[in-house]
């Protein structure tokens, strides 16, 4: 992609009331705008990363047999009342009503709507397990939204759902998932730790929380050194001495309810093996697609800019083109088009500014690699990692070597 | 996909309510599930046929340079009275108020959101043009949700909005998205007309129209032969004779606001390269993802279920094992795993059902190509396409050539 076609271009002031690193970086990168409190637009760079995000997020829900689909996110009032939760969960739930005063809630999750789901569509033990996810828009009400784009009003989630025969599947499964979330979290870069936590509005049980190790956490966890193992605040009771204290951002949680809380109360059962019959074991797990993207920001960056980890940077090169006819038909354009050609995802600043202001953008944007063309290059290509202070000149050939 | 795994399973009985084709086929094939008068799930096989769809307009819209993002569906209430919309549209539009009084829409388009993008980015005739889209969710409170999904009271939709200096450039570019949308709905095997109509709530001027030509359409088109031109019954003033007159799904719609309706109401302007204040040319661009979904069925569908077009299609075969050990170590197995690890999308049914089940359900789904194995093919496969009476007996190398 060109720069100079690219929308929005960079920003030089951060927000006046940013004060999260990630609001700041990304608003001044042109990847997100907000649109009011909590509400945001992602922009086409957001967007890249974001779309990264979810295309790894999918590859694991799929290789543990995830499905995936599509839910509304309005929702009629008497499905909400079979559990409670339209007055449980009112604080948090946005409720509308239509011009024929009929009631709706918006998503701010989807047990009650999976569970409509598969108590039409499950009859015998056959049909089980299931396990359904999509990614989709969640509504909350939050009192407060802050922390740039780690705590919004309406925002993205990856929300997936199984139904057991068994608790022993269920229990099963659940495993597989955690297992599968951590690999997720792993490989996006981050240091990630599972903790048991309490539940919240969702159930009465114990669940897990994963944890991505961040300064700008809000939450303090207590870390097993050498482990996975870690703590909240609110349910650690070991010996402080053998566990680091560390500062964490919540990124994804599991809910292992069983057949009580959603089965029962929406009467969602099967026939067993045996002609009995009995309620589905149900489980939900969630992550925070938009805030993953807040956290990349929050864990991966330095004073001049974020340094996106590879595998979520929205371009892998950022090519600057320097001097006098670098636009089109410059040697530029040419390297522009050798790398595109061969799927290289390249952003190219061909526009008519200074060296100073183009490097000042590449570091801020963060793709991982800088490419620098110019009358001093050559005919190799200047090479900057943007995690390096060194750069280096090498040949073509080896730049698409090492990019591909 | 083993078909025991997939969820849910086909449906003996259209739902009683059902009358138009599309909701009697995607319900009865497991494609997508009804959660109140319009408003679906699209279940995995539906959400696979529209994963493909939007492949193919996102294609299409970024070979025309359109920058894909995403912008949020709940707005404040102030960016609507801007353009009086609010008011205006107050009957499709639903709104609501929080627990603190503020009032939001659901968004029933994003014209208003992306002005308000583009007046805070925008500055300069350097930084047009801008051509910007997203997938998303519309809320529309229509009075009658009918015909399937084809009018729904959610769905998605692909809106492309674009900016521009001059208003030859925006006519410029509009002819070019017309073309796109031309070419989006031939590829998904589509008749498919252009017809000029009347803006409604978006705009005074002249709008185009996208039609599909289909039994089942809500609209009456007068087509001129040999062309991609038609009319609408409202604006048709022709001599009758000269045209034929045709039933047809609106599935798209261009709108070439100009400088007036949005950019003069919400003060979105530039500074052109003489350092004049000018305001932008704005148009924006709709496609109806569902409905695409929905005028599929209507247009590819026989009497014994859907014969979807290969591009679209949620597999590219339906394999069938029939006979004792036919699961997991049979030979029908084995062309699973081959054609599986080749990148070919195959749905297995590897269920203990008869063969006649078995076939009425892979007429149903309407994949398109049936593949079966069983004592009597022997160490071939027999391949029908789904459009097709007869059957053949190939080898799996054939088969395996015809399906990449």
């Amino acid at each position: 992609m060109r720069y100079s076609q690219l929308f929005p271009k960079t920003i030089r002031e951060a927000p006046k009331d940013a004060t999260a690193i990630n609001h700041k970086l990304l608003v001044r990168g042109g990847f997100v705008d907000q649109l009011m409190a909590g509400s945001w637009t992602l922009l086409p760079l957001g967007w890249r990363v974001v779309t990264k995000i979810t295309q790894i997020i999918r590859e694991e829900m799929d290789a543990i047999g995830g499905q995936e689909m599509l839910m509304p996110l309005m929702h009629p009032k008497e499905i909400w009342n079979e559990t409670g939760r339209w007055e449980s969960a009112s604080e948090v739930m946005y409720q509308l009503k239509d011009t024929r005063e009929k009631e709706f809630a918006l998503s701010f999750t989807h047990e009650e709507i999976v569970m409509d789901l598969l108590r039409k569509h499950i009859s015998s033990y056959k049909d089980l397990p299931v396990a359904i996810y999509h990614f989709s828009t969640k509504f909350r009400n939050e009192p407060r939204a802050t922390g740039g784009i780690l705590r919004g009003r309406e925002f993205l989630m990856k929300d997936l759902y199984s139904a057991h025969a068994t608790e022993k599947d269920l229990m099963g499964f659940y495993e597989r998932v955690s297992e599968a979330y951590l690999k997720i979290f792993k490989r996006m870069g981050f240091e990630v730790y599972v903790t048991e936590a309490a539940g919240g509005v969702f159930t009465d049980r114990q669940t897990r929380e994963f944890q991505v190790v961040a300064e700008a956490g809000e939450d303090t966890i207590y870390v097993k050194p050498g482990t996975h193992e870690a703590y909240n605040k609110e349910v650690f009771s070991g010996n402080e001495a053998e566990f680091e204290v560390k500062r964490a951002i919540e990124v994804g949680n599991i809910f292992p309810f069983g057949d009580k809380k959603y089965a029962e109360k929406m009467k969602v059962g099967f026939t067993d093996r045996d002609g009995q019959k009995k309620l589905v074991f149900f489980a939900s797990y969630g992550i925070g697609v938009t805030r993953l993207l807040g956290t990349a920001v929050e864990v991966f960056h330095d004073d001049k800019g974020i340094v996106w980890p590879k595998v979520i940077a929205p371009f892998q090169a950022h090519l600057v083109g320097l001097g006098a006819g670098e636009r089109e038909s410059g040697r530029a354009g040419e390297v522009y088009e050798r790398l595109t050609k061969l799927g290289i995802e390249v952003l190219w600043d061909e526009t008519e500014r200074g060296a100073g202001e183009k490097f000042a953008d590449a570091d801020l944007l963060g793709i991982p690699v800088r490419l620098v063309v110019s009358e001093k290059t050559g005919d190799k290509i200047e090479w900057k990692g943007r995690n390096r202070r060194e750069t280096e000149l090498v040949e073509i050939e080896e730049a698409i070597a090492r990019l591909k």
